[in-house]
């Protein structure tokens, strides 16, 4: 090997951050502990001068902000703000990347995207889920999607911020990871919460339930889910927890001791009735996942 | 140390097993290969033949069954098969101990205790999550409850079942936690499936997703459930995923985006609804637990 240039390091890439927020403050703030050069921009100034005072430089308009870097960094409080942020940004954002890590739907980062790219820049989503304080450590994970060139030359930067993943040139699809996520985390909280009212209605320790259940989900779901998640995909369901015909009588009794201490059976009632429809339509000895075939929206009714 | 006698082995406690469908002949096949002498009794006698091959006494009703042995292990369809066997033995349980390993409510546990005690014989509750295929093994999760003495004596015999764990005095507390722990299970999985929906509608990888939301829950939530359960039993709320008043605005979007795709959001909407009530009593700053105190039935209404 001959010794060449290369080894010298590579120049920080300087970054602006537009919104100072508890989240954007945390991100630029992070930036500027890792050497990086960083511009800001807030609606109200006053947020920012932490960041001023801890070296960031500050532009009086979204679009003078966005022109003095390279890699500009979208981090406000809703959509409507990113709308509102972009067209005051227009085309200063030309062969500029701007990566928009503001929580939204996946089709405002394609709205956003094709924006972007109208002005000559190239557009990423992405999303955070992490506190602030968590910014800069793994504890923070970032999801992203859209152009896989403008990600591919900056993800040592934005792997500053966190454990990153890139989900394809979808820009809607970062969006779609963190929505499912969270949602599906909710699903989960909030059947537990339902489930301690009936643990502690009927005289047994919450707390010690909950501790058998973390177990259960360190232990038995993980490799369910992933079962579930192969059966769906593939339209092919094997007896994931028991066929069917045995898991369908399960489901009177949860309902009944539900009802019977006045705790939420929505899902449980659901569950019974869609794994009944199952059985009656000859899946009895399938397996839960193939209930998916009866949500809606059904197959390929997708607006 | 001396040589004493008490390194002879333990003699093996003779068990009746009163029903041999799938799980009952599992019960049996494993109390038989592990050496116990077994007698069964089951409402259709051909469907014990196997195990009267293997070397199962039959007895030709459950009252002569239930006196062959010390240690009398029910596992019939239902409930109200249960009844009608209890109601056969009868005195014939007088100083012996019945373990109902039936799936059934807290309530019919603590009404079968009753009637057994009544009859001088000790009652042990049970539940069994497992496949009959399992039993016998680590895989095989057993609790129980009811008469302390009875379990400790039997604990022995009952752990060659699975791994078990004994929940107390109350009767019910093995059904409340089988109830508890399936129902925490089917919560998470319907919302899953639920999610898939939306990830599919959305064109993304469902298998994929699943694989990340798995090892989300081998990562994060253990934790949070953990916490959560501490929070309800304090009834402290300390902000488990970020205060309230973060979470709240979260969960517009999540509902937006699920009515957009028409996929189901009757949880999302109901977490939304419990985290803006909660947001405008004054609990902004506490966590997700406090939703608890939302919902039904009340503290100290439980019937």
């Amino acid at each position: 090997m001959t010794t060449n240039t290369d080894d010298t390091t590579t120049p920080l890439v300087p970054v602006t951050v537009l919104g100072t927020g508890a989240m954007g403050s945390a991100l630029a703030r992070t930036f500027l502990d890792r050497g990086h050069a960083v511009t800001v921009w807030n609606r109200t100034e006053s947020k920012a001068a932490p960041l001023l005072a801890a070296g960031a430089a500050w532009r009086p308009t979204p679009a003078e902000a966005a022109a003095a870097s390279p890699l500009v960094v979208v981090c406000l409080l809703d959509q409507t703000a990113v709308d509102d942020v972009l067209a005051a940004v227009g085309g200063a954002i030309d062969r500029r990347v701007l990566v928009n890590l503001t929580s939204g739907s996946p089709a405002h980062a394609r709205s956003a995207a094709s924006r972007v790219t109208g002005w000559g820049g190239e557009y990423v989503d992405g999303g955070i889920m992490a506190d602030p304080s968590d910014i800069g450590s793994d504890r923070a994970r970032l999801s992203f999607s859209g152009s896989r060139t403008a990600y591919d030359t900056h993800e040592p930067t934005l792997r500053e911020l966190g454990t990153a993943v890139y989900y394809g040139d979808d820009p809607g699809l970062a969006a779609v990871e963190f929505l499912a996520q969270v949602g599906a985390g909710y699903e989960l909280l909030i059947g537990l919460l339902h489930t301690l009212r009936l643990v502690q209605t009927e005289g047994a320790d919450v707390a010690a339930f909950a501790e058998r259940f973390a177990q259960s989900l360190e232990d038995g779901y993980p490799q369910v889910v992933r079962a579930i998640g192969k059966a769906v995909r593939d339209g092919d369901y094997p007896p994931d927890l028991g066929p069917l015909s045995v898991q369908a009588p399960l489901m009177d009794d949860l309902v009944a001791h539900r009802r019977s201490l006045g705790v939420d059976d929505t899902r449980m009632t659901e569950v019974r009735e869609l794994m009944n429809a199952r059985v009656a339509a000859g899946h009895g000895d399938e397996g839960l996942a193939g209930v998916f075939e009866l949500l809606r929206p059904e197959k390929g009714s997708a607006g």
